[in-house]
């Protein structure tokens, strides 16, 4: 049993959806683990990570639609607004979706179904380096 | 320190939760293992995962009840629509819930509490055939 | 390779975010696992997990308030009212949150971002002993 461990830095432009699938693809194939556990997480609390649909891009408009109007900017019993009005939305939508996700390795590859695709959802306006660890235990 | 992985297959009859719990406690006990880490994920982005309460069948009709006026087929500004009207909003649901849980596994049993059982959520309206991934590590 | 297992036990005096990084740590830094996973579970399904921001209290108020908006007591269709009127809320609540969570562990440490402390989300009004499992792999 073997353990390896990456990290990754992903740039965003603005609130939206990054797919960063093929950095698990190759962080799990360097590894050298054909069945194991990877494990992602993000080490942030205004964006997080998002398993979707990566064949219709317009899913990923819609998503990034439905939290705007979920937790919009116009919210204004909020407290929390030094940082900004999208600030405040941005931690309301991470606690909604992921800070961490485990997929299972087998054959050397994560199991994903034939159209699901890792994000980094980005809930900042203004441009953000993430950091983002990986982590496969595994044989 | 060893691993065991297994597919199971769940067919839904439209949208609901349907409870899988069992299949897990078999899954833990045939693989031998007395303290380890069983993770639950599911290959689809219109079906979730979640960890609700197995006692009153009214928390189910509750929670399907809530995410269908959370995220509903009424919400015209949508784009992504040639799936059907009940796509994209399966897509925002799925979101909002899991697609990856671990449980820790203790004296060959998961620590689930007394009313906590497992459920695959389906939130397309017709029969589909969703194949969910188990994979435990330990000793 | 190896595991640890430990529970801990969360008292509660009303909704609200109650941090335990500091337990986290302890546990980590007692396993002498210097790389591994660690996984937190929570079983119960009416409070929850969340990774947030430690830095700004405003943060936590505003979490609860924005939940407290989405799934509020008023919501008069529900059918599960027997256990009080904050008990499906607090379950709708706990559905729309976590009740897993898997953090990298390297060097010794939690992966955890500058600003990221996890929480015990509480949702019902009165004080309720919460039980948290904390499991972790690696050497």
């Amino acid at each position: 049993m073997q353990q390896a461990v990456h990290s990754i830095s992903i740039c965003t432009r603005g609130q939206g959806l990054y797919e960063f699938t093929d950095a698990l693809d190759r962080f799990v194939a360097e590894s050298g683990i054909a069945t194991g556990l990877l494990t992602v997480f993000v080490r942030h609390t205004s964006c997080s990570l998002l398993i979707q649909e990566n064949a219709d891009p317009d899913v990923q408009t819609d998503l990034v639609g439905f939290f705007r109007r979920l937790a919009p900017e116009s919210m204004d019993w909020l407290v929390h607004t030094t940082e900004g009005p999208d600030d405040m939305p941005a931690h309301i939508k991470s606690a909604l979706t992921q800070t961490s996700i485990s997929i299972p390795v087998v054959d050397g590859q994560t199991v994903f179904g034939t159209w699901q695709g890792i994000y980094l959802f980005e809930h900042r306006r203004r441009p953000h380096q993430r950091s983002v660890v990986l982590h496969i235990i595994g044989e």
